[in-house]
């Protein structure tokens, strides 16, 4: 009956197929899970929240349970500006929104018309290709090489595309411990980007869920932060942080910074969607960085995690053919794997759950069309140390013994 | 610069006119306003609240602070069906959202194709009015009369726009104490209402943040409730509730119940743009129901309220002259108020700021282009009974002094 009445874009709208994926290994006894993309609950400081939370009702309460400003709780953004050393930006270039998939929408809102296009690394983040996708976009994936994403092949495709009167928007890049792939985006290739991007009029939505969580080697600045600081380019760069991944993801807080018109656009969209994020928990975010809490807090995560990165890699090296390859990152939360070209991740799945071991077939991180069927994500920050090393065992176990 | 990169609905969306009026009255000293929406912040149970918040985040943080279902949460989805006492519903009939905005959106999302009509009380909600006009909706005003939204002219309407092709998907309608006409709708209008709609296949959006705000007389059955349990109809009326005017607006919950194929439809679209709502704060609210907290409180809302509707009502009658009509409702937080029909609201709003009042000229709540200036919206829960007196003063003192 309903059906009748739904939006042409809602009719043909695609839902996670992660999310399906992942339902078909539910209550499955023994079943060893790298599929999600969930941290470890165990890295939540509840405790310290519990008592923040506590505080911040009873002593703002009057403040926070009332309606807050569409652009954010301006507490919040001045500690944001303060921890991240941002001196010279304002209130105007910062949105807090509910949750970095929030900001990803509002500011695809703002930018994309029917067939516009959105560049982004293939594979992608699955959250964003479907957002794009809804709202119209034509999303064209562009390869990454060890250094992330193959600047090469992004002018190649750039090219064609403007030959056949593409318009493009903006790239989509998750430059730090890339989702899916892990892999990290090195210095130079920044520079080589955003230099190719100012000239070319390519905008940039830098997704930074992960960069915190680098568990060794160097930092590497932004792309926000090379292009503020060293282009001096107030524009071409939109940076969106999670406090997902650091913080706890249930309390649904991040933001973004950029040109303050585009900035003002999104804060429009927020008007209408959202009106303002929930006050209360933006209050005690502001209040978990006023206190000083965060930075411990993240080295505490990245301490968590680490044994976890270096059992799955290592459990790799140990049980995994040579014909099967991986990439090491040094920190974010997942592993990508590369199988031999003539198999299938998406039958390997089916194969893997009878042998009790799950994952995410790599083809559902592609824009549609452009899928590649021989590659996984595994995600070491769900499962116990033991696990990891027998959940590894069993999929390379299957491999081996298809593959034979 | 950016500018030129906007999507095409974003560069001529409009913000709230409300907003920027409101704003021109900030730091006026001595000003006193009847423009805002907002409950009064003596109303917040912050006591409760924080001490819900500590032990939510303490005893299950683990769970709270992890990423939620894009449904919502399940024990407060049990908790409201057990409030209402919708027994023969379940869970997928229902979705949380970051406020009732948010479920309008995502409503207006998974129905409306650009052009098609949404019709509505005229005047009306403006939040749901940019945001159905951001979607390319055709949004048609319907006026109403003492009993509510004006039937005979509906159906006029409706002839009308369907003779000129218009393809009407909803009514969105708010039927207890109306924003901002403080209009209910009648029991036997609500019968007739419901029953033209089936028959003409016209789906109803039933707005309702105010029916628990009632401070006398008999309390009506929503729109969803005749329609489920009355007429059997499953599909026609989606309830929209909200707790921002019985909990806190700055906790952004609310929740809409309907068709389970189009809340599954508003889950989708709450994935691409949430994710999910603040899991700390869906547990909050479901343990205040739980906890049997939900109950006393609204009554000790609607106890605190009534005197103030009942100082601005006889404010009313005692000042303005004879040829100055006014809503008398029992409930909710607004009157609206008809001046003669030469009189402009909108230039009266500059003059009553120089007489240090304010109040919000009734054009801003009417869909682009069927605008009317004789009127205007009061709101009586945000100023105390001392400035209401005075307020009304002012304004009378005003309308007297330029009609005479």
């Amino acid at each position: 009956m309903i059906n009748n009445y739904l939006s042409q874009t809602t009719k043909v709208m695609k839902s996670s197929l992660i999310r399906e994926l992942v339902a078909t290994t539910k209550n499955v006894p023994g079943l060893i899970s790298f599929a999600g993309g969930f941290p470890s609950p165990a890295t939540f400081p509840k405790d310290i929240l519990s008592k923040l939370y506590g505080e911040v009702v009873a002593e703002e309460g009057r403040d926070v349970l009332q309606y807050g400003s569409s652009e954010g709780d301006n507490f919040l953004k001045s500690e944001l500006l303060k921890w991240e050393g941002y001196g010279d930006l304002n209130q105007d270039n910062m949105i807090i929104t509910v949750g970095a998939t929030n900001a990803i929408y509002y500011m695809t809102r703002a930018l994309i018309d029917e067939g516009d296009v959105i560049l982004c690394e293939a594979p992608s983040f699955l959250g964003s290709l479907v957002a794009f996708d809804a709202l119209g976009a034509d999303v064209q994936g562009i390869p990454m090489d060890a250094e992330g994403l193959d600047l090469h092949k992004m002018m190649e495709k750039v090219k064609q595309l403007r030959e056949n009167g593409k318009k493009i928007k903006f790239l989509y890049t998750i430059p730090d411990f890339q989702n899916p792939a892990g892999v990290s985006m090195s210095l130079a290739r920044r520079h080589e980007l955003l230099n190719y991007c100012e000239a070319e009029g390519i905008l940039v939505m830098e997704d930074n869920p992960y960069s915190r969580l680098r568990f060794s080697g160097e930092v590497l600045p932004t792309l926000f932060r090379i292009a503020h600081e060293e282009m001096k380019n107030s524009y071409l760069v939109t940076e969106i942080i999670s406090f997902s991944k650091i913080l706890g993801p249930g309390m649904r807080v991040a933001y973004a910074k950029g040109d303050a018109t585009l900035i003002n656009k999104m804060v429009s969209w927020q008007q209408k969607v959202n009106v303002c994020p929930d006050c209360v928990t933006e209050r005690v975010a502001a209040k978990f960085l006023a206190g000083g809490y965060m930075n411990p807090h993240i080295q505490s995560i990245c301490d968590f995690y680490k044994p976890y990165l270096a059992k799955m890699l290592d459990s790799l090296s140990v049980n995994m053919p040579p014909y099967v390859q991986w990439t090491t990152p040094s920190g974010g939360i997942f592993i990508w794997l590369w199988l031999p070209e003539d198999m299938n991740a998406d039958k390997l799945f089916f194969q893997a759950k009878e042998h009790l071991v799950t994952f995410i077939p790599g083809s559902k991180f592609y824009p549609e069309g452009q899928e590649k069927f021989n590659c996984l994500r595994l995600n070491y920050t769900y499962s116990s140390l033991e696990q990891i090393e027998t959940g590894i065992e069993r999929l390379a176990g299957l491999i081996k013994s298809i593959y034979a």
